[in-house]
């Protein structure tokens, strides 16, 4: 390891004493003060030198630990024809969300957003037999994705850095294993970055395929919430949450009860679940125990827009005690993008009658032929009070399967704190916010498919490859880990990452505290140590040097300052903020000692 | 230096016996079939592991130059918004050369092609005193450029990576400071990189500014001419050279002799120079010596095509014996691009007769209006047959400053070999083929001036800044490397940029074999070399490779093969094809040797 003096004399960079105006989050904040990045248009942004350091460092972690597995370094355009993106419809799928851009031929390309085509594409030109596999590639590269609210600085940008690597395998068993070492290389990466994350099941968006997870930094201001279980090591985002659902009792089977005939009820002015709670126990009331929310079947309404422009209508039924979470839905519709119906649109189905609306005129089948999606609680065999499609009216003892039948599932109701574990009988689920770090997950044939990837088998036959997806954002951790180390102060760098290991603070004017500064920099450079040399002169006092060096946040804060008179540097741990004196001779050992544990 | 082994069963490589469809140079050849890169798109580019190898060793010698010499590294997007290219015109300049694109709002953005703006804006940002300067400040990154025709491969490419770095200073001597410091890395650079490169006097092209030079490759496939003095050390790009020209004479002086009057005389059937010399010959014979073609002025008109769309058309006079070189034209009027003006547009000017215009009707205080530039030649004082304007008429004895004043000179006649060297009286000029390595040069205050980066002086006045601006296109030296260095067998890498220190092949189905080359890469690797081990079975003869090693072109090949049985290999160096036997025992300490050297 070579050792190395950054001098804050000469340094390119300023910290700034306020907030800048368009910084949403802490991290954001603290890197543009601290002289780490600008930004040049949203969700677009310029790494400077300190910056740039961080990013590098986390850039290498990663690049270890992917080789070490035997992964290979490869680099891909970003700048890429569109031919290969139609091929898998994602030209079309991805609608807005990628940079689009003609060249002066008027021919088409885009900004890659992931690269998927363009690995199966290199595979396909250079393999051929199922003795060139496994293979897993990789590249450290910048991508581009138009995001429609690029936020939180780096945390979602418009411009940024990706880790993807894919595997290649010719069985499922194989796929399985080249996911495993992905996992394990994965927790390496994230074990070395030092901060707190966790492993979560997740939905594979619009990558398709099926096992995958995330890996998510915590943190208060992370865009994704997950859950995990309160007894067992159950663990997803949200999105990816499986609802405890009753099983299915089929009403044709001996099992089934004498639920009484579905019977309509006059229900006046209770458009709402509320209204029609407090109405269904004044005229309805039932002996056993009072009507709530989660007896009723609320039928919502949204419009899919599809990434060809088309929209459709859905209905989804949840009990009403849920709501529809429109990010969980989303999560199982992507790229399909949704939006409630408006009045307008709910005009154009006369059949449906606002607040009253029930299962009867819903269905593809039904009146109205829109699609009808029911939560997995509202499973064949249980009974519910719904609309009666009629003003003022609703129907009592619904069973599904005896009285209708819904058009399939979805995954699209609330999950709450203290919904039951589906994993295990006795947790709870607690939810928490998080950062998308990581994603790794079994893609399977769907872009062998699509691009005709094919190997000869043992046995001369052709036969598909199967994928599998990793990638890590490392613009993106550069943010996660600043806000989830981050102080009152400033930035607080773990080691690994910091943009040095130790910042040295000549504080005061006297000859004696810069040549003593300068002597131990030179030693920690010696010594392999990459030192940030607070040197400046002039009208810098202590005081503002000692302010920069808690916001630009080197783990080890070493002042070179009045207890040189007793022979004494002072050494202080960042993070913890505990000092310690050290006698200058011993100086050099003591941080060395302190860095490299 | 850490060791490490490649090996060719996973490697993720496959060389081509043939030649690629679309391939134009020999290095482009040689680096597709060798299995470093593969085309994408025209101009566009993937980089596999063995090409991005060459490629990483190559920016970390330019890295590690511009730290040595106080460069800091940024990194700036390659996204960037319209606003600051519009500030300095360029948005309008680089015309179609740029690719332009709009984000989901409607916003206008570019790829960077080069980010003089970003800079310039991101030190006026952070500084704002002199004491702040000299600063230079780099980054190595993708750029893009929508070349008419891209073309060579990586030669010239539309996305490709460059280290562009900018110095920023106060007064000119500091600029010329900077920029000698710059030089000097740029020796170092190219020095280490390992090829013949020759530095020659350049045009600042589209950038404005003083002082430039370049870096060239030499390669007969390059797309610079540039030429030598026989004598002394001049060199320049040829778009670069400034002729030697008669030291104008003023008409009016005393030292003017008595050149007969301007006279026209009938020149029938003589629209070329060759047709007009014969007939002056026989017409009108000279006493003293033959008419030459050299005794002519020829008026070649072209249309200027300016970035914003407008045309204009230019006339320029050059001696008979000279063409007008496009290539120096548009190198003097960069960003406006040249055309040869067609019949249909002569035709839009009545007073241009074909064949016979002259000075009468040029200039923009003549008839035609049209602006009137002549090559440094046409000095005051020359004497010259030129068009009457008149079909079959010409006139003789024409005097500059005494007939007709141009409205100026410009470089356009071509550069031949055995012209004079514009600096010394004894050597004529050579020329020769090469590629644009690198290009630093003497920016000044344009960007500045045009972005309003002032900082303070030590009087507390605003003063504009000074740029220098400094340029290695590290994926196109992989290509020029490749170039100068490849033979008729294969790729033959210059140490310092090969992929690997060593080859080492096994050569024979013996286990013995198999296993002394296994250990052989195994002890290389320990001493901190990287290896590439061919340690393929099954059908893979060891003709394959040999043949497979000659053309991937690592400079030292290790066989490990029947001279096993006398306990020896055979170290071959690539470029000189010279083998020695080396007892096993010695092979690492001689192999280190050799490649430490």
């Amino acid at each position: 390891m070579t050792g190395r003096i950054l001098r804050m004399s000469t340094l390119f960079v300023r910290t700034l004493r306020d907030d800048p105006n368009d910084a949403e989050v802490p991290s954001h904040r603290l890197l543009v003060r601290a002289g780490y990045i600008r930004r040049n248009a949203p969700g677009i942004y310029t790494w400077l030198p300190l910056g740039l350091r961080v990013l590098r460092r986390i850039e290498n972690i990663i690049r270890e630990e992917m080789d070490d597995m035997g992964a290979q370094e490869l680099s891909f355009p970003a700048l890429l024809p569109k031919e290969p993106y139609e091929a898998t419809n994602r030209w079309t799928e991805y609608g807005p969300n990628i940079f689009r851009l003609q060249d002066r031929k008027g021919a088409d390309y885009l900004l890659g957003p992931t690269h998927e085509e363009m690995f199966t594409l290199v595979v396909k030109d250079l393999y051929s037999s199922y003795k060139d596999l496994p293979l897993s590639i990789y590249q450290i590269q910048t991508k581009y994705r138009d995001e429609a609210r690029p936020r939180a600085g780096l945390l979602r940008g418009r411009e940024f850095v990706m880790k993807d690597s894919y595997s290649f395998d010719v069985t499922d068993a194989g796929l399985e294993e080249s996911y495993q070492k992905h996992r394990d290389a994965y927790i390496r990466i994230f074990d070395r970055l030092g901060f707190e994350y966790v492993i979560v099941k997740a939905t594979s968006g619009a990558m398709g395929g099926s096992a995958s997870e995330e890996f998510l930094a915590k943190a208060e201001v992370g865009e994704d919430t997950y859950v995990r279980c309160t007894h067992c090591d159950y663990a997803a985002n949200v999105e990816a949450v499986a609802v405890r659902a009753p099983a299915a009792v089929s009403t044709a089977s001996d099992n089934w009860g004498d639920a009484p005939a579905a019977h309509a009820e006059d229900t006046p002015d209770t458009p709402t679940i509320d209204s029609l709670v407090d109405h269904l126990n004044e005229a309805y009331p039932r002996d056993d125990r009072p009507w709530a929310a989660g007896d009723t079947l609320k039928n919502v309404l949204v419009v899919l827009k599809h990434p060809d422009g088309t929209r459709e209508p859905l209905a989804i039924g949840v009990p009403g005690d849920r709501e529809v979470d429109q990010k969980r839905l989303e999560g199982q519709l992507e790229p399909i993008e949704v939006e409630a119906m408006d009045e307008a649109e709910l005009a154009k189905h006369p059949a449906l009658v606002k607040g009253y609306i029930g299962p009867e005129v819903l269905g593809e089948e039904s009146k109205s032929g829109i699609r009808f999606l029911v939560d997995p609680r509202i499973a064949e065999g249980t009974r519910w009070v719904t609309g009666a499609n009629v003003p003022g009216s609703h129907v009592i003892d619904m069973v599904v399967g005896r009285d209708f039948t819904p058009d399939g599932t979805i995954e699209a109701a609330d999950v709450r704190d203290g919904d039951a574990c589906p994993n295990c009988d006795e947790g709870t689920l607690e939810s928490a916010r998080g950062v998308e770090m990581g994603h790794i997950f079994q893609l399977g044939r769907k872009y062998a498919e699509a691009l005709g990837l094919q190997v000869l088998d043992e046995n001369g036959k052709l036969v598909t490859v199967t994928m599998g997806s990793y990638g890590i954002g490392p613009s993106r951790a550069v943010a996660a880990i600043a806000e989830g180390t981050l102080d009152e102060i400033g930035l607080c760098w773990p080691r690994n990452v910091a943009p040095a290991d130790v910042h040295v603070v000549a504080a005061g004017k006297d000859e004696a505290i810069a040549a003593a500064a300068e002597q131990l920099a030179q030693d920690l450079k010696a010594a392999g140590l990459e030192v940030l040399l607070d040197d400046r002169t002039g009208k810098v006092s202590p005081g503002v040097k000692f302010k920069d060096a808690e916001l630009i946040g080197v783990p080890t804060i070493v002042t070179v300052g009045r207890g040189l008179a007793d022979g004494n540097v002072e050494v202080r741990d960042r993070a913890s903020g505990e000092r310690e004196d050290v006698a200058v001779g011993a100086a050099v050992a003591r941080i060395t000692d302190i860095v490299r544990s």
